[in-house]
């Protein structure tokens, strides 16, 4: 009983360290990196409720229709936003009941539905977007310029470095 | 007409860089975290399933009750992995039946249910923890020594900014 009270007081950097292979450092990165990523996201999904009383999905759906002025078709915003085609149909679904969004048939198949914003929809996006760029400037204010080129050069190389080992590496961006 | 689609055509750092306050290489530092985040979220969530059928909230969950032996009521879990008491009810039902959690009594509030792992549960996340641990090291195993330092302290910095600046400062970790 002592000894297993014993080994599960031992935290997991602790246990990482009695390890083979230790991978202590790399995976402090990810967990660093991780709750980076949690804490911005947290208090951006927080600022648009309070702000604009939008979530975070139909805000990302929206960007993604803002960066594509044809429209795209569910399948594609589904992939894009790597969500459930389900939960696209509905945020689709409100966003054009709001009139922020119209479907259109597609010029190439007859089948297929696209969306995209309308002009109402594409001037709430981009007043939505001008604030999460100025929250995203305030949230990294304390770094300074070079600290941004730093962490973007090295970010970088963390990426690529991701991607070539990933089993998925020649078909992920 | 022509002048909507060449306003559409600018990409978003171009329009950003138009902006009067700009915050490119903010967002720009977002977009990469949150890229690099997602990228090795992604291939985690694919390894866990191929290798173990497991998926990563069931992991995150274990990893949850790993750290802390004497148990963790569902709130607690719910908090912790910030999700829903309804998604932490249904995981922790399939690993009761699945003989990996079991449920006790609080020793202090004879309301409440604290979840642990059993002995079988625990063995099982430590093997899947190893393997996690190999494949974080893996993944970033193009990054040297002291580029993982590096981006160690600036991410350190980046999140001290971000909670700095966060709203609910104080009260988040």
């Amino acid at each position: 009983m002592r000894a297993i009270t014993e080994t599960a007081a031992l935290d997991a950097e602790t246990r990482a360290l009695e390890r083979p292979r230790d991978h202590t450092s790399e995976l402090r990165l990810w967990l660093r990196m991780l709750a980076c990523t949690n804490m911005i996201e947290t208090e951006i999904r927080r600022r648009l409720r309070e702000r604009f009383d939008v979530t975070l999905p139909r805000f990302d759906l929206m960007a993604q229709l803002d960066k594509a002025p044809e429209g795209l078709s569910l399948g594609e915003i589904s992939r894009r936003m790597m969500v459930s085609n389900g939960n696209v149909t509905g945020l689709v679904e409100r966003l054009t009941e709001d009139g922020l969004v119209e479907r259109r048939a597609s010029d190439t198949d007859r089948r297929s539905t696209f969306v995209r914003l309308t002009p109402d929809g594409r001037a709430a996006f981009r007043q939505m977007a001008d604030e999460h760029a100025d929250w995203i400037g305030e949230l990294f204010g304390d770094l300074s310029a070079d600290d941004i080129e730093v962490l973007l050069d090295q970010l970088g190389q963390a990426k690529a470095s991701v991607l070539s080992h990933s089993k998925k590496g020649e078909g992920a961006r």
